[in-house]
Order: C-alpha cells, then sequence, then structure tokens
C-alpha cells in the first residue's frame, strides 16, 4: 500500500483492491453525452433517443449481470473539464442531447474514459483499464456508428479484443452509413451484430469465459 | 464546427477555438494532490509543504508569463471518478495531504490529465494537449522526483520535449534519491535544474521559441 | 555524436544527420510485398498487377520531386524475419505475388517499416519516423483498401495528417468493397481520392507547405 | 488463414501457427549489436566483452530452458537498414563493436525489434510480441545500464512485467553509473538482479508460471 501512494500507483496485488469489478466483458457507451448542438443534428438527436432506451435497457440488464459499463467520451476539446462538467452541461443547459444525456445519465459506479480523438483507444487510458478488469469481450454502443464507434472497433480488434455491437445500438447520420458500418464491423472485424434485445448477456459471459483475447496470459 | 460534434472531434482549426492558449512552454504539476495517507509518508508531506509554495510561486509567475499549468495526476485506481473528487477529497477529508493540496489547489482554467500509471505520458491524453498547445519545453515539478517525475522526464525525452526540472520544485522520499534523480535528468536527460528562483521565465520563453520540439512541423 | 552511440539514440540534431530527407509530405506502400498465397487470392491478384504499375510510377514521380517513399510491411508473423526476408520470399519462391514485388521491389534507400497488425501505425515506428522527416501529408497506397489501408487512414487522420489515397492505387477483395472504403475515407476523413494520374505532386508540395500537421511545433 | 494475407494480419490462432515459442519469460538484449564507433567508447567496450560472454552463456542456458532470445536494437536512425545489416556492419566492417557482435551473433530463430528511441517499448512492436508469446517476466540484458536498460526497464514495469536484470550482463559508461542504475531498477522497479551466474532458469520458470502479468486473462 504505501508504495503506490508514494506517487507509485499500485502494482497487480493492489490496483486490485481498488477495481471493484473484474470483468471478463465490459459495455462501452460512446460519445452518447453529447450536447448535439450543431446544425444538422436534428436528424440525428430523433434516431440517438430510441438507442439511448435500448442502451439503457442492455445497462440495467448488464448490471444485473456483473459486467461494468464504461463511459468514453469525448472531452470536446474542453482540456480543463471533467467527465461529470460534461454531464451537467448536457443535463441543465438547455441543450438539444439533455434527453439522451438524462436516459443514459451515468451512476456513480460507472467507470469514465475521456477520449481526445474519435477512437476510445486513442491517447486514452481505456485499453490499462480493461486489462486490469480483464476483459476480453466489448459491446460497443453509441454515436456515431461510421466514425467513433467504427474507430473504436477497428482498434479493439487490433488488440485481439472480441466485439459485440449491437445493431439497435449504434446510430449514424444517416441509416444507409449506419448499415454500411454494422456491415464493415461484421464481415472484417467478425463483430456478433445481434440487436441487444436478442442478446443473452448469460451465454455471452459463458462464450467470453473459454474465449481468451488473444494469446495474453 | 457541426463535423466535430458528429461524433468526430475537432480537427486542426476547430479545437483551437475550444483551447484558449498556445504555448511553447507548459508547466507539469505531478501527483501534487494527493492524499499521502500511507505509513511512512510524513518525511515526505513535510518536504512536500515548502515545495508546494515554491511551485505556487512558479505557477502565479507563469500564469503571468502566459505559461499554462497542466496537473497531471494519479487516479489511484479509481477509474470512476474524476480530478474534482480528488481535489474535494484531499481538501475535505480530513487527510495529511490536505495542505499541500490547499496551497496548489487548481484553478478554473488550469488543465488536467489523468494518468494510470507512473509516466505523465503512458496511456494518457498528454501528448495529444501539448501538441494541441504546440508545446516544446516541459517544466517538471511535484512528486516523487525518483518515480513520477523520472519517469515522465524520460518519457519527455523520448518525444523530444525540452526539459525543466527545477531542482527545489520536486522531492522524493529521502533527500538522497531526490539528488540522485536530479543528477539522472540533468546528465542523461539533458534537464536544466535550475532552481525555481533563479529561473527567468522570460527567458525560458524566448529561448523555446528558437528551441524546436525536434523537426516536427 | 558520442551521446547517442553510447545507447543514446540520437537527439534531435544528430538524427537528423542519419535522416537523408526532410519531407512534408511521404508515400506510403502498405503490404504490397505480399506472397499472396492463400486462397481466394486470384482475384486480389489480378486487380493487383496493374495497380503495381500505376504505384511504381507513382513513385517514380514521387522520387523525382524529393517525397520519399516508405513501405510499411506486414510481417506476417515472422518475428524472426526482417523486411528484405520477405522481399526475398516473395522475388524467389515463385509465388504468386511476385510479379507485384518485382513491380514494387524496393529500393536501396527507401524506407521500411515493420508491422505487426492490420494498421501501419499500432505498435509500429512510424509515427517517429514521419516526425523525423517532418511530414504532413501522406499518400496511402497498396492493399487492401478496406482493411489495412481504412485502418492506417484512420490513424493518420487522428494524428492530423493530411490524407491523400489515389483511388487508382488501392485495391480490395471486391470493386464494392474498395469503393465503399474511398467513400469512407473521402468523407469521413477528408480524404482527397484523386486518382495518381491526375495528381500534381508539384501543387501538393506547395499545398503541404501550407497546411500543417495540426498545431505541432 | 486466407483472412490474414488479405492485407490482415492473423487473429489470434492464426499467429499462433508462425510464432514458434510460447514463454512465460523472455531474454532481452539491447543495443549489443552496436559499431561502438565514438569518442570514448574504450571503456564501455572493455566492459562489454565480457559482459558479452556471460549474456552469451545465459543466452545458451536459456534456449535450453526453452526461453525465447529477442534483440532490440536502435535503429542508429538508419530508416532503410534492417536488423541484419547491422549485424553485418558490426562484423565485417572493421569497428570498435565487432567482438561483442561475433560473441553475441544472433541464431537465425532469435527474434528482432528494431527500436528509434532509448526504451525497447517506446514505438516498437515489443509489447505485440510478448502479448502473443505470453510473457510475464523479461530478464533484461545490454547497455547501456542507465540508459536503454533503465528507460526499458520504467516501461516494462509499468506494463507490470516482472522484471530480472542481471546485475553482471548490463554495464554503463562507468560502473557507479552503473550501480545507480542497478539500485534504482532493485528498490524502485522491484527487480531481481541476481548475477546470471547464480540465476537458476528453471527456478525462474516455474516462479514466472505462478506469477501472472497483472490481471491479464
Amino acid at each position: 500500500m504505501p508504495a503506490r501512494h508514494r506517487g507509485v500507483p499500485a502494482n497487480n496485488e493492489d490496483l486490485h483492491g481498488s477495481v471493484p469489478e473484474n470483468s471478463s466483458v465490459a459495455l462501452l457507451l460512446i460519445d452518447v453525452i453529447n450536447d448535439m448542438e450543431f446544425e444538422g443534428a436534428e436528424a440525428l438527436v430523433e434516431q440517438a433517443i430510441p438507442m439511448a432506451h435500448r442502451i439503457a435497457e442492455l445497462k440495467r440488464r448488464a448490471r444485473k449481470a456483473g459486467i461494468p459499463a464504461i463511459y468514453v467520451n469525448d472531452n470536446f476539446g474542453r482540456w480543463q473539464s471533467d467527465f461529470r462538467r460534461v454531464v451537467e452541461h448536457c443535463l441543465e443547459d438547455g441543450v438539444r442531447g439533455e434527453e439522451i444525456a438524462r436516459i443514459l445519465r451515468p451512476d456513480d459506479d460507472d467507470y469514465f474514459v475521456l477520449k481526445p480523438k474519435h477512437s476510445a483507444f486513442y491517447a486514452t487510458t481505456l485499453d490499462t483499464l480493461l486489462t486490469y478488469l480483464g476483459t476480453r469481450t466489448v459491446i460497443l454502443t453509441g454515436v456515431a456508428g461510421n466514425i467513433c464507434i467504427l474507430f473504436s472497433a477497428n482498434d479493439a480488434y487490433m488488440r485481439d479484443l472480441n466485439l459485440f455491437v449491437p445493431a439497435d445500438c449504434v446510430v449514424s447520420n444517416t441509416v444507409d452509413e449506419n448499415d454500411h458500418a454494422l456491415d464493415q464491423m461484421r464481415k472484417v472485424l467478425k463483430a456478433d451484430i445481434t440487436e441487444s434485445t436478442e442478446l443473452s448477456l448469460d451465454r455471452l459471459l459463458e462464450w467470453s469465459a473459454v474465449h481468451p483475447r488473444s494469446s495474453r496470459g
């Protein structure tokens, strides 16, 4: 214990103490906390509200199954800010993204990762967090399917993570772009795109237990 | 503007809008927000309080000179947490690190980077932030000199950043360990370890303007 | 000079000595040295031969214009191997990829980067090399358009590099997959997909001179 | 198999085919192939020759125990070069480093990783290779103890690899610098610095089998 506090972050065992969960599967919510205050966002918001309800339901089931939720969110260039401020801004400033933020409001024990760029993995702590959680399989959800979700899926694939991208839990500007992105993830990245309502998390956990993330460990 | 909000973080120009400063020099405060609640921390706290006053003075001068301050802080394995909570914990829970946190309490427009491991650069957004700020020279301060500061200095050196490590603004568990670390940074990493009171920030800014970070750009 | 040889790789100035060129633009040839010995490769080889001739011509023009060529090639899981062996294997073992390798045989002063995964940037030296070359704009060519080229393009975009992907210098398994990938790069990554025969390298160099790679230095 | 050759590097199972070994322990030889053609190298060469004999003996024992050897070597700013050329240069051009290179000449099935900077991990394929090998424990050897070895050890530590740095298998410019570096690695990085002659590789393999690299997998 002393070691890590002397400016030495914990080694193996120590960190375990403070990370409450170990889970072979993790649910990622990407860029769902978003003020949507930009030209042409109406169409996206319209699709994103029903998506948010489906993600919320999936998150409830995930929590019950012991699968942690990780919010990976753009910092929107505000390097002084933190995630809770982004949440507050979306909830309190009368922005277009308010309803989505309300539906998917983070719980106190959800994980947060701020990302500066498109991919959830680029210049972020996500890979380190997944390693500590012992995660082999990620479920990707959020916006936009053909941009941040696709970039993150590519990076997950290169890291040998097993991929689930429930087709009803990602949206893009247009349905056509979303379909192409899902198709690319299914064909090239071997992602399972079964809709959230059809996804058995218990089966997924069993499956994940016997499908290691590459040859690690 | 629209582009980045569609789940697309800003490209060049857009980000500039939200990053208020461009600065060839940046002041890093590493792991100064720390509850110091571990066995044997007394000696470190004793040294860290006068250090904190010197860093606070340097930070005041830096602000006047237009040099941004970046807090790079351990997340202490609490991935659900954010920096403001770490600050609150240190200020409000009667911990040993309270006085240091009070002296170095972050301002609203300071930058924050959470780090999961020893180096300020490992699995963090720091390199991306420095790139956007156009930073070529970093001033490293904080704890512990022979661990997180040294690890961060090594990584800064490999990224061709010019290094200043004011000898009076870093402390380690023992003075001997601190001296060895400073020596290593001076000799191997070509760090300038001039004490903060002797450091002319105006001269440093002039010097940095003509000393590029490697051959970038 | 001494410093770097003592196990200290060169800092700024020193490396300049051994990197013969500085160029705001670089031509990348991705996975073009490939034995193509896999089921179903015939269709890809058929398309790749005319592509190889066009890349070879583009490479000749690039050399004349002072733009360096960088081969970024899969190591095909052979970690004991090096790029010259991969080249020899493709030229001498009677493999399907022989003609392509002959057309695009590397010159002695071309650059090499071995990649272990899909993206030219993931776990490779490419970003460091581009930084030393002062490169702001990359021209991506090679196979496969919808996989390694697309993954590399995404990573180049996140690194704020300007992107050119000549539509006639990338091929995928099917024309449809190639078109979708080019479309994605054009729309999402703002790539210029002008065909190589229409591309003025002189104009591109002029353009690149005034379009910095993000705000770097 | 087809998938990976279509420009798609192998996923899990496929790579296994081409990586001949799986080993919880790996022996790293850092910057031992070095022409030593720089002012003041005499003292280093003098120390490095006996060190090279000890590393060679350790490598022989490692091979017998099924522990792979990985050469991680500076590319000396010659990005057109590959490791075999660096080896040839050191063996054939009458350089000061010739004897060391002869003693530690790589075998055909040793692994190679080219590094552009000080740390064996920075902008290299090493972490990916270790992941595929399933390595949890690294034995670091080579030059210089207080620079490339120390930088690499720091990075190995942040990646939760267990560290062995046999004190008789690393040298620095001065014995004093070497001792300080070993001391730092022992105290801060928890490295075992037992001399190679005292190191039981069988016991180390047994120990490593029950000491996982963090919580991975």
